[in-house]
């Protein structure tokens, strides 16, 4: 039966149990099972595929990761040069440089009695604790940092580089932060002003009129020319959000200006959100095509899955399996220190689109 | 046995069916049966007790709901002063402004062929489609907008108060932004960067230097500002998201500046995330309370619930149940014109935190 | 553009408040927004085809809906014959006699001191409560009842039509087995071994050697049967689980026998469940059709939504909408009270398949 | 701050990423995360704790586990004595039998043309594919098994056995129920009825009068009474489900018999349905306290996870940490091979309860 054939080609491969096996063995090993469990193994396939491609790799970073313990994943991704370009909420900022300034998050339960945790003033994130009051003195340190700038706006690009030399000249510490300052890896933060990163610049204003000011269109205008200075972008996003919207928005405007941008050349998500109920962080890779956010022959894989199970497992398996590839790789090389950033040593203005039709620069 | 009585006090009460039942006869019977069924109906109550107190009530808003078909309803909250202040992702307002410009959204399929609809230059949002030549018109009709303004920093409530008015005069049409102006209800949109809004903005520098110009930390202090005013607060949600923690970080941050705020005293959530994941999105009501976002004595609501079925069922048994609170209701009075909004006579600046303990203004 | 109007036919209609809508007025307006609101409205014109057309229909029923305040609005569609045939969990089957039997379920907490609830011998599903004294009165009930039978094999469907008639002659009160019992409509309960009715039968074998035995293969043959003899059929599934695989097991075991079966005419299915894990309660009706559950141009909806919001609205709307439907629909008749039953006074056998290519009976 | 200290005592240790970890490398490091992943690294260490103390170790198993590719993991897990009693649903035994006659389930795509499956005869489960036909032939297989067995009932724990042992006389091939054959491990599948296996049993009525006789009533005898002779217990549950109920069903019924029985006194859950929708799949193991289906002083942990992710994880991390603790177990030894099973040399009726007031046996 020819046609029937077509269909049944390659058969599940029960997973074998064998102790001893790394990270990269076991993902090997459930390539050939079903469900999520083959989608986790297809990421690293996937991921592998943007290595060996010249392709500028974006990075999507929403929910408690930080706090959650997975901020020394996301900077190990960062400084090994897995990802070129970091797009995260306020908050996985703002737990990271916690803990970078020395201070914890703690083992807690998610069946807290929240009213005693109130009158202690400890905050709770799920099954996790933190100190308010060193909340209040991180802000406090935001803000004198905010303060110390020039009062000028600031694209959340430059800032958060200057943020991170700060951090890391005040503590010699690894972070997200840290990580990315040294790096040199920009950082976009669309939705600054909803987190407590937005609140300590808020608080600046306190201390010396006009600071605090963020140029968060600029940020649009910037990551859309950068798009348009390398038009081969994929996309790794963790748990949805403003940052998964963003790299895609980045994509769809720099295609405004440019014909050579064609949406992602790959794409992998993981996030526990689903489509049907229309909302951005769950919706499909498919989807994103008809928007033209992705190729539309993209290699992509979702994965259904809690980034604290699924990130672990797979950076780890690409300790193993990734190091040659980035050896090889030819990452973009951007200087950040400035108002204008440059990429490869073109610059990528903030305020006004490049347009490749017309002799950029 | 006196002990499981403390226990076993109110029967579940069966929902009997009946014909011709109105939505708030439905929901009456609801609240005596179980899960999300009587979490809706609690809901409506939970409102009530909003509309019966004398607090500033917030609604928060993300996922697809304009796209999706809310739009109206959210404009018949806004008109009718169930709320008071409406903090949203730019994407819906973004849709609302679509259709308020006369265009539409479509009836689509979760099935599609996504290549065929890129082709055709339609994008999909699960199950509805848009014409993607309609949303570069409305990028640039707002880039024209956005150019007309004076060029220089704009908090996102004053500019989405002139871009609702200058879409009422245009179109004379019922929608989100054209409510809200019309019945001076401010906007709050904390991650315009991350939207069509913004890439608008963004096209208003290739028309104008200067031009699309946000104040995103303006924002943080003008909504704190508010809540240091009128420190009684609560807090409707639709789908979590930036407008959830905007919501919950006005309140934190104004107990910074006023020993008078003590967290929401009502909170309703409608949502489909889910608590163990960590995200702030599915995050529960007792977790704020720790953080001080709730206050601990508090009458709160979750529902887990996709908002398109369960906000026309709860808007249309309001809509019976509501008008004689909302007739006695006294709502805050916003001036939202300029740079600097006032509520009740008094000014909230964008640029200071006002500090209670000092005499204020 | 004729290509792009191909896609591009029916605008969204967002929903318009209004006050004194009823039921079906409200999913009327729901039918033109998106999401799964628009799945709901969706489910009721699905139901009025089943109606419509001159199929036996199935339901299907799993989760704590008698528990959770439901049992009547299934008695409600068993009495008036919105469907034919019950396929339910045993838990469903003992809440509801339960309460038939005078006790009640009762308003609790899902945030309860669990350890507190087990002193007090008190059984918590998530916020409903009850009396685990009433439940060991409710087992040696059931087991009475099953050894006061003659010691033979019983198909879940006779035994529980047994069970719903003793129930009605000892209680008169309305609730699932009772308004089965006297409609005459089938129940199966394929995972009656897995619930308390199962247990109440276990405990007759120690009040009668022999007692207790159920012939739940026959339940296999018979609902097969009975869709050889009927072979257009439909289903509607509240929350997936054993009743959901069964009745699409009844359709898939019938087409080996029958060249006339050819899966569902009609599927609507409302689950919280999702497909991606791989698991039957959550499978898409899609995934159904590769199977021959479903027939490939089937009228179907699947609605993402807890059934205790969901159903009331859908019997509150379809109360209003279904009565004419009903008045000139001419539902199968059953007779159920022995061991063999039958349908429109055919004989469904247990003991073995018809074969409709041989002369039947 | 001593009370503050009570809540913040162990800090989250971010994961650090490394080559060459083995996977119970990779737990112990997600120990101090937060969220799922760190539930994960919890199950490892409740795991230990069942295999350390004297406890009977049900497994429960749901969902497409086996056309998933995780049959040879049961099997392990089985073969080794991490679990000491399976509890299926009939479907996970049946796609087992698939693959040990020696036919196999392939890869496949959740975006598939099913009407094209269908026309291929081709079944689909999600993301995997199957040949009906095949299926045919595995059901005839059953019934011709069924049909040559002794005309009596069976529970489905004697009859999983035999089907075992004739399984394993056919092929010599690994599986689960090959290896529960060969290990001695009891099998229950309260939903047989509701599955495929059910539909070879109900054919082998066409092959045999009076074959295919399920006694499901005494399989809850049966394992009530297992756990009156052996009353410490531990529940291992993947997917929820018939099984996740039937293996606390036996330790409520035989806590009726017997007052040794206090629930189980480890738990550890790996699910995706959330308990907030009431249904027994998704409920906490809190709740299942208030039912004294669990001890409240139990170790216990739930993942929401999908167990083709976490299974395969934990299960190599076991590989390597537990063998030390399973070669000191002393796990419970069984006949299984006659109607009356034995567990350490003592009888375990079907027909009636241990009663262990009164001198038992």
């Amino acid at each position: 039966m020819p046609k029937k054939s077509r269909f049944l080609q390659t058969p599940v491969e029960p997973f074998a149990v064998e102790g001893g096996l790394t990270a990269d063995q076991i993902l090997a090993r459930m390539e050939r099972i079903s469900f999520q469990g083959r989608n986790l193994a297809t990421a690293q396939r996937v991921w592998h595929k943007m290595l060996e491609d010249d392709v500028t790799i974006f990075l999507g970073m929403a929910g408690a990761l930080s706090a959650g313990g997975l901020r020394l994943v996301v900077a190990h991704l960062i400084a090994n040069r897995y990802v070129d370009c970091l797009v995260s909420t306020g908050a996985n900022l703002y737990h990271d440089l916690h803990e970078t300034r020395g201070q914890r998050h703690f083992i807690g339960s998610p069946h807290s009695d929240d009213a005693a945790l109130a009158e202690e003033r400890i905050d709770r994130v799920y099954d996790t604790y933190a100190d308010e009051e060193e909340f209040i003195g991180n802000d406090n340190w935001i803000a004198d940092f905010a303060a110390s700038l020039e009062p000028r706006p600031y694209t959340t690009r430059e800032f958060l580089h200057r943020l991170g030399g700060h951090l890391w000249e005040t503590t010699k510490r690894d972070g997200i932060l840290t990580a990315a300052f040294r790096a040199r890896v920009p950082i976009f933060c669309p939705a600054i002003g909803d987190s407590s990163i937005g609140m300590g610049l808020s608080q600046a204003r306190q201390k010396r009129a006009g600071a605090g000011t963020i140029d968060i269109i600029g940020d649009i205008v910037e990551s859309a020319n950068l798009v348009i200075r390398r038009p081969r972008t994929s996309s790794v996003v963790l748990g949805g959000g403003t940052p998964k919207n963003f790299i895609n928005q980045a994509s769809v405007q720099a295609e405004f200006y440019s014909p050579e941008v064609g949406g992602h050349r790959y794409a992998l998500q993981i996030v526990t959100d689903v489509p049907h109920f229309g909302g951005a962080s769950g919706s499909s890779l498919e989807e994103a095509q008809s928007w033209g956010k992705l190729a539309t022959d993209a290699a992509s894989v979702s994965v259904q899955a809690d980034a604290t199970i699924a990130l672990p497992i797979l950076a780890s398996a690409l300790a193993i399996s990734a190091p040659p590839l980035l050896a090889r790789r030819k990452p973009p090389v951007f200087t950040l220190d400035s108002r204008v950033m440059t990429v490869d040593g073109q610059t990528v203005p903030s305020d006004r689109f490049e347009d490749v039709n017309e002799p950029a620069v």
